[in-house]
């Protein structure tokens, strides 16, 4: 006698990007049953009316029906884990409750990503909505944090740049290979990074044919990259961090480049430090020295693609990443973690 | 009295994508006459045949044919200057006995850049293919050369990421802001930069949702960037330059960060250098501190915009530039250097 | 002795794409002394801070100033003609009373484009805001209306869409080559025709792998296509008319089919009738028999491509047009109108 | 006790757009063991080295090697079904001797799509490689033809295109609803549609900003879509065809029209036909009357989406079909035949 393993999941606030692309991955997933899609504002009709690209998907797509439930509701439902796609701010305000109830939270949001609520006020403008639980949530960077994420009950799931700059330099930080002061960091995101909202600069017609730099100096995501840098290095860490807005619909390409310690002899050594962490990870393909990422290769897939190059002539390690922003930047690294909490096999309903 | 001030032109090459925009430009320019458009390959066809584009165009589009002279018969037609659009060492092939027939050439190859023969060969992997002509050329950039340009008789037009790249660092470099070791750029192209040829990965199903960096760590425009910051520096010059293909048409963005020196007290001083230089330059477009770039607003123009950050959490400036590399990066730029020679206003035919 | 031929021109409402090219054509313009800019939301900001790609520009660019004037203030300020870049309905109001002042208006509206007003309210949902102004505003497509546009106070510039069909159908239907009854057309059509609106739909993300129909059965433009087909075939026409918003920036590409009558032989008739009415227009580029438009050929001009192919099998002519729907289809047209009143010649700031 | 139901299965040419989404499916597929995958470009290349998207993938993606074995050797290895995603002409080559040695195939190409082989040569301009095998051959369009699927050794996937037109006309022309000598067919491919090969016409800066007609008047896919229009209609079938190339990746939009005929009195006769035939379909999506749909809602999947409009202006009817060229149209719809002719379910390793 079997007993089927499948888990009740609710997605909360599910009409942007990450959202949608979380209902697509969740729908196919073999162990989820979705139980709630929320959306005040599409409250009381069928997923696929809203959303006609899941018309004939499995999982139920054409019964599930928005719904605006309270928490209370939620909960007597039966829900066992729910992610949140919400704006920061307001995800802490389903955060608390549900976690309260004994429900597990995945959270997409900035949230509960900084453990220092005053980084949170500098980066994000605002007093820390929940100060008492950052001390309970885990950076859901699974790479990194496997093992606190299978126990956590509140999961604060990497931001998108984040994900593309962290996960090539933390060896090289732990090893020491680097200098954490040299380091510089340039990105290039696609459009569906920005959200999906009504604003003049995110049309069609002002990002078609433009490349633009923007969010300079101080780009929000650089708070948890500097606070997952400064743990790999042991020592605060700050880095210039330049994003940009490239025409494409999804993907993130990220070149970094710091310059190589006296504990640098030969560049057989970046690929020692890598695969002694990622030689393991599904989801990270190291291309090696010489290798070069494409955002294409990486489009709807939760994996990270790493190359790097030694630039003698300089000094440097270059480092080139890419992965979709909406996959292995948001949703993709969330259902990663949703499998890990379960202690189900990392790629399940994600390769 | 008043005699007709046009000049005789031919575009040596004109089946890429630098020599159809030159002839977009040169056809409406208001003092050139095309005298020539030559093109082995399509020798005997007219223009409009192989370009439909230019149907209806001015400046005699529907009866220019092209054609493949001899340098004699070039001479003889009574060109008085010939653009050399070609590939780096057949331009070489052509620009020795213009010269010595005394046909004034601007050259949009490489071949003439950088003035020791040895960095040629380096980076271009032959021996240079006229290394006496290298002392009299003059290295096109217009805001910085521009009375060498007015005497010279072989002008080389620089490449397309060298000009947004040296443009924002030269008067940093020459007041010393910055510190040249420190130096890192990050460029990101459209397609057309990779040239009009039949290759898959530049099919637009390769390049359509793919960002993806490439030529590292030693593209050949390294070569002739770091001559000319080492001019600017007056001392050498090493940089790590990351370029990248991106899915625009035309353009580039081009984003450079340095360590701030000591002689740096206020993010006030970069405007000052940078109006000193450029206040009267009608091709540079000066943001501000704060500014962002963007290729769209340069498309089809011969403008350089440039931006900057001052990056006070890591004592770094960023620089961001965007130019359209077939504009700026090239035949704008070639056409800019034609009407410094002449004497005419360097917008002739241009805004 | 000369005086100067320019004119004070006013563009009303440029905060949208149509107004933005119709500034970088009239700003370039050389007999065009562009004396106000006006823009209720932009009122008192200088041009180039709300659209700084027009930094640097010639006429006069860096010194405009957004305005909101009064109908009083913008005659009393010289205004000689007066572009209208509005909503319809919008238009209408500014229209009446500039032309009561005796300005010349070029509106780029549908309001005076249908000659009855009961076609206006089916069309466009709303009582004809001016239906005393409609007798003597003349639809202004050149190459069919000139010696009307010249004369005429009142100029209803012609939508994106009706150029692109109306111009290769009016020869034919005027030779009764072909079946009026028969004619069905489809049009892909570039992002910007749809404005620059926060508007999902519009986004980056949403348009960018994306080919949709939209607008069945009866878009708004069919009003003045039909209005128009019916003059040239001297009978009530209508069509099946089907638009695409196709991932372009800008440009229009049509095709249009329908079944030759028996007064048709040879494919050479068609070549003739075309040529008779469009030899000596300069912005209609006729491809011939075979030839193919694309949309790329005709990006920031004002020509329209206009090729056909007989369609033995079915009896039936395939024409193909492509034009850029900012240009020819709005402000490029309108210009090329602005020539024509003043009896410049067409190509006057445009070629 | 149970067998694993896993069959052995080749891709015969490898290198191609259809060939690599055809290996993306058949990797995941859970019922598909990829014995064989040849090129002869690539063989003894690893498939993630010349494909390094595959790196990380299931189906023993890391392990398998580009070959080029004989027919001989592939029949030894076991292989139990070959995909051929050939060239035409070159397909056949391959079938036959596969056919004959007890493989069942299903091909790609053009090469048995046509009963008659006269009209293979009117429309390929070669004569037919093997006429013998024509009868044998199935059409493989699931929804039309599925038992004869199952029971076929050699399968005909359908062209890209003829997927897209027929599937929205079969139940109307059955029905007699439409006038078979009015239709009127708009297509608009992506790039892909145009094979992976080195031409200028396919570089992203040929087909950015591009839309443009082609193949005009007889496309070769007119062949196969007459053919089986005849058949519906049980008449002769001849239709006006134009299709388009537009700048996305994957996916086709096709809009059909024709005349009514008199047993139309209502439109929900339209859907009353669509549903008797496609209710069960799992991968028709029908959109409804006023439906529209979107290339970008079936891209990366087996989905066809179907919308419909009745014109009572002009008494036509206007259909509306989207599907990802690459997988409805080639691929994914190959594979749905695999599962029919191993009585798997249709969705098997698509959805």
């Amino acid at each position: 006698m079997s007993v089927s393993p499948s888990i009740n999941v609710a997605v909360i606030g599910a009409s942007g990007y990450s959202g949608i692309e979380l209902l697509r991955i969740l729908l196919s997933h073999p162990n989820v049953r979705l139980s709630a899609v929320t959306s005040r504002q599409n409250a009381g009709k069928a997923l696929t009316e809203v959303l006609p690209q899941f018309a004939g998907y499995p999982g139920g797509a054409s019964d599930l029906v928005f719904s605006s439930p309270t928490i209370d509701e939620l909960v007597a439902s039966g829900v066992e884990v729910a992610f949140l796609a919400l704006p920061h701010g307001v995800a802490a305000e389903f955060a608390v409750p549900l976690v309260k109830a004994g429900v597990r939270v995945i959270d997409l949001s900035a949230d509960f990503r900084l453990s220092d609520p005053a980084v949170y006020e500098e980066f994000y403008g605002q007093a820390h909505p929940a100060p008492d639980l950052l001390a309970s949530a885990v950076y859901g960077l699974p790479e990194i944090y496997a093992s606190e994420i299978h126990r956590a009950q509140l999961i604060a799931s990497p931001g998108c740049y984040p994900t593309s700059i962290l996960l090539p330099l933390i060896p090289l930080l732990r090893s020491g290979l680097i200098d954490p002061s040299t380091i510089v960091v340039t990105s290039m995101s696609g459009v569906s990074g920005a959200g999906r909202k009504e604003a003049v600069p995110l049309l069609y017609a002002e990002c078609n044919e433009s490349v633009r730099p923007y969010g300079l100096p101080k780009h929000r995501h650089l708070s948890e990259i500097e606070q997952e840098l400064s743990v790999s290095a042991s020592s605060p860490v700050k880095i210039t961090f330049v994003p940009h807005l490239v025409p494409i619909t999804q993907g993130i390409c990220t070149t970094t480049t710091a310059k190589l310690t006296s504990r640098f002899s030969d560049v057989s050594q970046i690929e020692g430090v890598m695969k002694a962490l990622y030689r393991d990870q599904p989801f990270v393909r190291l291309l090696g020295e010489g290798g070069y990422p494409d955002t294409r290769h990486v489009r709807q897939t939760n994996f990270v693609d790493i190359g790097w190059h030694h630039d003698e002539r300089t000094g440097r390690i270059v480092l080139t990443s890419a992965e979709d922003n909406l996959w292995k930047g948001a949703s993709g690294q969330a259902v990663q973690s949703l499998n890990i909490v379960n202690g189900w096999p990392q790629t399940l309903g994600l390769l």
